[in-house]
């Protein structure tokens, strides 16, 4: 974290931080009627139904300083939220951000966390409406709230997936579980002999897949244009085969999933190749991935083919017949929720 | 921490944990559509206006697990959220909360949260729609997401004071502050002598202002039922002056409080004298009171009058006449945000 100006925060103390962070902040959203400043920000959701979630994000656990620019990390912490919002179907509309802070950063650090932050929120049209500063013992600590909304009735939750409905998931999977092996390999060289500079060309993409990732909007917006409502959705966090497991326990079913149809980005498949590792388990185990997995009616097999961002990776079944992988080779093993933020 | 039956959370996982904690909550609220286990709550607030607001609790900051119970660190956690929504004449409906966890806690600690968690939300008509367990290198963090409601337009903010306006305080100040110098003098004395049990009769008042506060639900009725509406308001959680200066600032005005009209408790101020500390300056600094400031015409200083639970202490006035205080003996000082939480 080497800058070139270092204001402690001590300077402005935490009322004067906050404001600071905070005073170029303009509301934009119909529903913001009052934002950062007093005890809780006042929504005004009309007659749409109000989706709320949060999430901790703790260094040492959810991130690692050493390669994560403070940019980055605002912008991954509002978009891990919006990704939330989306998979319910709906449109994040406001976020409150509170971090707690030790003296290791400077306001100029906190300056660049809110840069990535608003500018995550400048793409999806969401307002900061509250935020607050703590000191804290040890390293950052990011808790991030999002507000969104959605038609009334329309959310889709994990608990709807029905006997026989395709399983689709967006984009690709794995490539930010091997940007993430990419980013700890060159820690590693780095650590080891300073001199060297970390080699990262061609692979832009899974590194911008770990370091700023989108939120699925266009694929929500994607399906409304195509009237597809699906009957479950996820977003995927935690990997494919966790989520996988949380939306048929949700809806009292089973899978299966064909290996051969998990998309797969060129980038990570190379690398997994260079770091023999195994692919499939990237995509089914890696983490942060930030895609959407949803079902449909297999009536909607054509609608869904229409749209190139999404693709079928298989279907639900009875809960008795188990969710489980078939594989390349004509196998079909179980699939087992090996999660990302594991104790 | 010490427990009969220790269950590490390793045996249970992350996702079994939470599931574990929140198995047994039920949904009251009309209001609470969708509660924990999707990726985010659904709420239906109607033709009400949502309000939302956000808390971080540190260990080593805001609390000390060497004096605190976690049933009780779960039931103030709540409380504090429950005080910012009757902050905004509003009313407390729903609760997210994220633990980030470390290895020194077991199931059972994390079941003591709750119960005080829940303990608190059943006492004041609040659900429990979302929550997730993190791991965490450093002690225990805790966030909690408290959204409520308010009538359309009628949420009291901290920007609405008008000169000439009756300032009033519920409750008494500065005991919260003389509970934590009663806890932390006693962790001394344990410190040095552990055999020596602490001493806490005769002050069992301010000891559960500081461990088990309450938030103001009543009086934010009784105003109703007077049909009083403030015209601005805030919480007291970082001590009188802090608040009052919040508030004087967000209205562009400024304040005179009177030093003799200050509601302190009798056990406070016997500890006070007792440990040679200065009272106004606990009542005006002391932290975590959690009582309601609010503003209200000077018209209304009958109705007022009529509340037990409520005091006038001063009055606002033009901002260039400064925020200070009437001292006993006749002088003018200037109020101060010595604030609660420090960088």
């Amino acid at each position: 974290m080497a800058q070139e100006k270092r204001t402690e925060i001590s300077e402005l103390g935490e009322f004067g931080l906050i404001k600071h962070l905070t005073e170029h902040i303009k509301l934009t959203n119909e529903s913001s009627k009052v934002g950062v400043g007093d005890d809780a920000a006042v929504l005004d959701y009309g007659d749409k139904d109000v989706l709320v979630t949060s999430d901790l994000l703790l260094e040492g656990i959810h991130f690692d300083l050493t390669y994560t620019p403070l940019k980055h990390l605002g912008y991954k912490a509002a978009i891990v939220n919006f990704s939330d919002i989306y998979a319910m179907n709906g449109k994040p509309k406001q976020v409150i951000v509170s971090l707690g802070v030790s003296r290791k950063f400077s306001v100029e650090n906190l300056e660049e966390f809110y840069d990535g932050l608003t500018l995550a929120c400048n793409n999806y049209g969401v307002d900061v409406v509250g935020g607050d500063t703590n000191s804290s013992m040890t390293g950052l600590t990011i808790s991030i709230t999002c507000i969104g909304e959605v038609e009334k009735g329309k959310a889709v939750l994990r608990s709807g997936a029905k006997v026989n409905d395709l399983i689709c998931v967006s984009g690709d999977l794995g490539s930010a579980y091997m940007g993430l092996q990419l980013l700890e390999r060159e820690k590693m060289v780095f650590n080891k002999a300073a001199e060297i500079s970390p080699d990262f060309s061609g692979k832009e993409y899974i590194l911008e897949r770990q370091l700023k990732p989108e939120a699925r909007k266009d694929v929500v917006d994607l399906l409304a244009a195509h009237n597809i409502v699906p009957n479950a959705m996820i977003d995927i966090s935690d990997g494919l085969s966790s989520e996988l497991l949380h939306l048929c326990t949700e809806s009292h079913c089973g899978c299966r999933v064909y290996e051969d149809k998990i998309p797969i980005d060129y980038q990570a498949a190379s690398l997994a190749e260079e770091m023999n590792l195994n692919l499939t388990t990237a995509a089914l185990n890696g983490g942060e991935d930030y895609e959407l997995l949803f079902t449909v009616p297999l009536s909607m097999n054509e609608e869904i083919s229409q749209i190139q961002q999404v693709r079928p990776i298989g279907y639900i079944c009875r809960q008795s017949l188990g969710s489980r992988l078939l594989t390349r080779d004509g196998n079909e093993i179980d699939l087992i929720a090996q999660g990302w933020k594991s104790f």
